[in-house]
């Protein structure tokens, strides 16, 4: 299916679901969010998205504002998150909080909660940007950024994600950064997960692949090295628990 | 199944799921997480346990103290949620904040991200204390105190966690006061729930029996009266999605 097929079924989906309810969408600056900004504006009006930029002190929100401009969102705020990181720093060491895990996941779940404050207040959804490809891999946090109310680019590993941006007109800017989810500084997402988006694409295909064999193993393996095949299924396996709701214990 | 069975299978699921992990657990001083921890104290023992009350201005810890002491536990931690509350005063308004819904929300995932940082920091694994009766009826906040790696309760219906409370040892003064997720002043669960829990778990059993037919509401009505029984399936309804993950929208 071509991408602009993908682009328009995505939009009616977001229609359906969104009816008249507002749009409540982190835009980071980064092409995921503005990928889902540029869809949501195709399918309800930038008139019914609330935009909201969360940067930590050491980030902008101009790219953020970029997207809004670029899809015509008048909606709104730039909430810094510093106030609620001194939250936890008056209770957690300064050791524990300079765990990259520990002080990343922080800052994924206080976005989360502003971000559904703002969606409580405005009778809104919390919109998704988690592609296929990081929540294949786990490469997000659980209740953080994957705490939302729908995925709508779930279902679009993120090499096609970059395609859609250009079909969407995300600014070049926006396009040509590396992907990172800045929780720390020179983050990106490609050093966490331990290879380009191509590869993890490429190997993820492979996998998802119905009728992937030990034969399609042994290709990927001889196209990818073994490696990073084992890398991505090792990957996959540790977020399981990430895709899934937390087991309730049956009893009878 | 006799209640001390049912104590027994979920001390043994607790034993296999945990192996030699550490429980965080939110201890309120409310019967689910009491119950919660004498359950994780039977499986993995109080040295396993990490116990964060987090009250917030109004509330005090003794209860979750009094917890810990009956079951031995001596890993806890008091963190009051004040200076997190602030954070979000210095970018929400007033009246924004006054709104029961969001104020409340925001609590519990605020509470969520403090067992996560604290799962974390000791490789642990947040406890969920959600009950039956609880869960069906979407009585939790969404990534909040919804938010958890396990529900080790979420098969009971609160009206059992009374009794499993009791043969566990849980101390009266908790067994005894009305269930409250404290979320403002005076709030009780059964004031939000428009009923008792006796009332409610046994409309939940109609519902749920695996041949509810039409004459099964007949009889629930004429039981329960039209007003309840209706009242439950709506919440049934509107939690729905609280129940499942986001949906991803498929494109292929």
């Amino acid at each position: 299916m071509k991408t602009e097929e993908k682009i328009q079924i995505i939009v009616q989906k977001l229609k359906d679901y969104l009816g008249n309810r507002v749009a409540v969408i982190g835009v980071s600056g980064g092409i995921d969010s503005a990928v889902v900004a540029g869809l949501c504006s195709q399918a309800i009006g930038p008139d019914k998205i609330l935009a909201v930029m969360m940067p930590n002190h050491k980030q902008r929100a101009e790219d953020g504002l970029l997207v809004c401009k670029t899809f015509g969102i008048k909606m709104w705020h730039i909430i810094g998150i510093e106030k609620f990181i001194e939250a936890y720093k008056s209770w957690f060491s300064k050791n524990e909080l300079s765990d990259k895990l520990v002080l990343g996941n922080i800052q994924a779940r206080i976005r989360m909660s502003i971000l559904y404050a703002n969606s409580n207040i405005n009778d809104g959804m919390v919109i998704g940007t988690g592609n296929k490809s990081e929540m294949a891999v786990g490469y997000f946090t659980k209740y953080g950024d994957g705490g939302v109310d729908v995925e709508p680019i779930g279902d679009i590993y993120k090499t096609e994600v970059f395609e859609m941006a250009k079909i969407l007109g995300v600014p070049e800017k926006i396009i040509n950064k590396p992907p990172s989810a800045e929780l720390w500084d020179n983050q990106t997402d490609e050093d966490e997960i331990g290879m380009t988006y191509d590869d993890l694409d490429r190997i993820l295909k492979y996998i998802y692949n119905p009728g992937f064999s030990s034969d399609d193993e042994f290709i990927a393996v001889q196209m990818f090295g073994a490696d990073k095949v084992n890398r991505v299924q090792t990957l996959i396996a540790q977020s399981e628990h990430k895709r899934n709701l937390p087991p309730v214990f049956e009893i009878e």
